[in-house]
């Protein structure tokens, strides 16, 4: 069975904090009629930190929508190599045993899709299959897991190689002052992520089942107005609130596989906004620290959308788990679509004293 | 094993003829210093009539990448329903018996995709599987039927629909005056097709395996320029070229079967352009009739990009096959990618007397 591997996260080396944030916003909409909420607003999403991939002056700053895709391919050409070879070695494989790779990116726009570009310039076979992911949004970061999962049901002896790629702030826009527009702007924080998910062997996450699951007549709640300067996110008040009707969704899943989704050993949750991690521990009646790794992922990168949920589940990694422990992974986005997946806990067919500690340490120096 | 039904194709009402695209271009560009060269190379396209979303005189203004894309989005919302259904019907599924939806289309952009409006408005499942594509272009068609095979070898009871919507006359840029651009501008066409991929039971091709293969370091010969003005299509004169290269990969896949590439009973090949099917037949060695139904597609509808290999099967439907032909399916595009599948020809666990022809033409009436 399918075991999605150790993921990588790596982050830039700019950053702002939730205090900078704050006194940008004051400074920026001194003349908003609703700032003190807006304040409020970013200050109630517990983002102490956030990382950028351009010097704040520059993220500021709106080029045009050519430059800006310009520079996320430049940058994700310059950052993704590293990030995908330490996934590779992770999951104790190379480059010539991918047979797919899924890359997840909502935040800049290639055709060819940067698989292409990977495959001549990362040592991958030229019949990779390439699934190139671009209109899931946050949601993507589980669409690709359960993407991968069924390619290796499909082909059992498959691996599949996973990356997200997040420059949230090069689709900062200036001149959106909605409500909605001014949270984003203090919530969301770029990253990469990979992982690989093995057909056979591996440390991590043995897949079980996964699913999708779309909240009825909510597809304008999360999206993206094309213009052109670029993505326009547009975000609902209501979003937050949709976690009653997904809950079900995610009872359903495990139920059908016999487990209680209110008694998992482990959770690994798209860490959209408090309120996302807050309702959905209330309505599957967990406690807080179920869902500790989003959290910490919220506080240190903010919302760094289809990333989330590796960094989450690199956070598991680290803490470890006992094998056969029963967890649940899911992303949130656009549709609004929750993209889940069960998994049970697989210790690796061979015990590699300390290569856990040491992996994490490693994962840590892609960090500058 | 899966099963590829039977394709629906639709085009626009407003059509252009090679003799008004020769007008135009003579007009257009009366002082361009390759003109001659321009009318030569759009000729030799043999396209003798294209399809388009949008009367004449609307495609050649550009009203900016918003309007271009939320036309896009309104055009696909109407057009594809009917699609749709038809392939549905086709298929002996309704909506509620499909498990996934790969759609594809590169020629607007929207999140979330629009899977997520299908299944609200058309009677999809809530846990129906969203897999949109936009950025593997002309290969979009093989390569949403490889990911549909992979998701029907995953859950052999799952039926998985298929849509690719290009609207290729939206990415229309009337600045762009290289030759690329200029042959693009009198090649491509309108088109939208649905096919519904059948895990268990139905008529049509029956998928035995798929591959797909990147010629290395043409990344940039196929391409999209991301501007303020939206997608700026670019195609290097070398493309055409490219076949050498490509049959050695379907050959291999063929071999891995014990096929002989050159001797099968159909095949379902992208109509990039005139030189891809010559010199695809010259490599494989099939005489040029082998590509019949490519060459009508690129003859009445133009280059439909992701939609023509769908275009081109639903020709073979119409002349029929006997049961368990063999065949080739491929799609070119962007990378430089070819999506190819091999498959045997199916005539359906029950024979239906006189539905074939029948099903034709519905397919027909959806054409206004």
């Amino acid at each position: 069975m399918a075991v999605l591997c150790r993921p990588v996260v790596w982050v830039p080396e700019n950053t702002i904090s939730m205090e900078e944030t704050l006194a940008l916003a004051s400074r920026l909409h001194s003349g908003h009629e609703k700032l003190p909420l807006v304040l409020r607003m970013i200050k109630n999403t517990g983002v102490v930190k956030r990382h950028l991939v351009q010097p704040l002056a520059q993220t500021l700053a709106h080029p045009g929508f050519e430059a800006r895709n310009r520079l996320y391919v430049r940058e994700a050409r310059l950052r993704v190599p590293a990030v995908v070879e330490q996934a590779l070695a992770f999951a104790d494989v190379t480059a010539r045993d991918i047979q797919a790779i899924v890359f997840v990116s909502c935040t800049g726009f290639t055709m060819p899709p940067l698989t292409s570009w990977m495959i001549n310039e990362l040592g991958f076979r030229p019949d990779t299959r390439q699934v190139p992911i671009a209109q899931l949004g946050c949601a993507a970061g589980g669409a690709a897991i359960n993407r991968a999962h069924d390619f290796c049901r499909a082909y059992p002896d498959a691996n599949v190689l996973i990356v997200a790629c997040e420059f949230c702030s090069l689709c900062y826009q200036p001149d959106d002052l909605d409500l909605g527009s001014l949270l984003s702007d203090g919530l969301f924080g770029d990253a990469i992520a990979a992982a690989v998910m093995r057909g056979q062997g591996g440390e991590g996450m043995r897949m079980v089942a996964n699913a999708s699951h779309l909240v009825p007549d909510t597809e304008d709640w999360i999206a993206y107005e094309v213009k052109s300067t670029g993505f326009h996110f547009r975000l609902d008040r209501r979003v937050p609130g949709t976690m009653n009707v997904l809950t079900p969704a995610l009872r359903t899943l495990a139920g059908a596989h016999g487990w209680d989704a209110s008694k998992l050993g482990f959770y690994i949750i798209h860490a959209g906004g408090p309120r996302i991690l807050d309702d959905l521990c209330h309505y599957l009646k967990v406690p807080p620290t179920a869902f500790r790794h989003s959290r910490a992922t919220l506080t240190e990168y903010g919302n760094i959308a289809s990333a989330v949920v590796f960094d989450a589940l690199r956070r598991q990694f680290d803490e470890g788990l006992t094998e056969g422990s029963r967890g649940l992974l899911a992303g949130f986005g656009p549709g609004i679509t929750a993209e889940t997946s069960l998994g049970t806990w697989s210790c690796g067919e061979t015990v590699r004293v300390g290569r856990q500690a040491h992996s994490s340490d490693v994962s840590h120096a892609l960090h500058p």
